[in-house]
């Protein structure tokens, strides 16, 4: 059987203008809320045009030592300039970037993943280390 | 580093309540709109409490000599008991389940993947052919 | 202060292709999954371009007795035939169409609400009503 | 015909925790990226719980000279602490804020809209001059 898995582009994105950078703490205090950024095109822009852009950011969590993993938040961008006078005459643009608030009780491993609507899906990750209360 | 595809669970669906089934056609008329029914729980019924739920159905498609792949839908079942009044004791449900309606150019592979609130990712995966019209 | 509600648009659908149209029973037992569809353009076809679209459809549910009311679904159609090779040129298309199954213990009201890329936002909505079991 | 706008509940962010909190400038350059913060409970804060929890946050734009609006993002919070051990023992929790990024071409009003699980709509607005670029 095909699998989506198979469907996620992974790159550097220091070179790769479609790949999720996920900037957070490399360690965090269980259940102490802390900030996860998630955007696109630090090194390189991705464009944002009504023809060409950046849908949608998800972040996810996998525990280490858990069978399952968990959605954390699906951000979607919507707005690349459409408008009724036609595509990019419009008032507005919305950028593939988002920083969340998030808490964790347990050490695991952070996934972002994107969407373009012409390049399709996109994916990083980043381990994070809990650091259990006293 | 860690891929996402890797957390996507697969399963036969007449065992495993969480595999979305897709219903549709085998084969379609190019540029000719058709339903597409995904669903969970055909043959064992998945809960639909506030505590453990289906909060969402994703369609996408990869064409299959295309690099990449494309969203199709994503279907979000928001409602699942919840109430001032406590835990399922609210007045609405929604099911997991959703027909939606495509079109196609080219022949390629229907993905379908579903979240568990609790159980997390899982797929499943149909190839669909598309005949030309004359 | 500005209020959201006052740029959802409504009309008739019989001449207004934006419109969601809501089709269920008028009357269902309490309790049972039904099935809603809701769709735009059943009498004038709403555009599916790249550039003018449908982006989702929404549900909702206000019970006639309660303070609140609830999400039931959100759709999103999320293929318009963006490619690399250019607008309208893609192998895939959603249409602006679902159905969706729910169950509600009260009577209220269901409203759907539709998003236009370029004409913005409309609603229409359908008095539901549910028979208690004895 | 009942109206989706009169579901939507608009108050004091000081003195009622539902209400989205919008921060951005109050005047920006025409085609200029810039963030906007949106988020509840800074005076007063909300339940994150399997039971009772923001599930998302809308952002909309409607240019005052103009007769259609536009979505902006839609951010949705997926982890409340649910988990196969029951409710509220999960190992991940989302916070009911965003930060986002938008460029504007014209001045107008930025609409936050919320959704809490038991609680229902909510909405907060903010008028934004837009300085056109000489
Ligand atoms: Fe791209
Ligand atoms: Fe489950
Ligand atoms: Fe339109
Ligand atoms: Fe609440």
């Amino acid at each position: 059987m095909a699998r989506i898995g198979e469907l996620y582009q992974a790159a550097d994105w220091k070179t790769e203008k479609h790949v999720p950078v996920i900037e957070c703490a490399d360690e965090v205090a269980a259940e102490e809320m802390f900030d996860v950024s998630v955007s696109l095109g630090k090194e390189i822009a991705h464009p944002n045009t009504t023809e060409h852009h950046i849908m949608w950011i998800k972040v996810h969590f996998k525990p280490n030592e858990d069978k399952f993993s968990y959605d954390l938040g699906s951000f979607e961008f919507s707005a690349h300039g459409a408008s009724v006078e036609g595509p990019n005459t419009g008032p507005a643009y919305t950028n593939h970037s988002v920083v969340c608030r998030i808490k964790l009780k347990k050490s695991g491993v952070l996934f972002a993943s994107a969407y373009c609507n012409i390049h399709g899906l996109w994916e990083n990750s980043k381990p994070i280390n809990v650091r259990q209360q006293l």
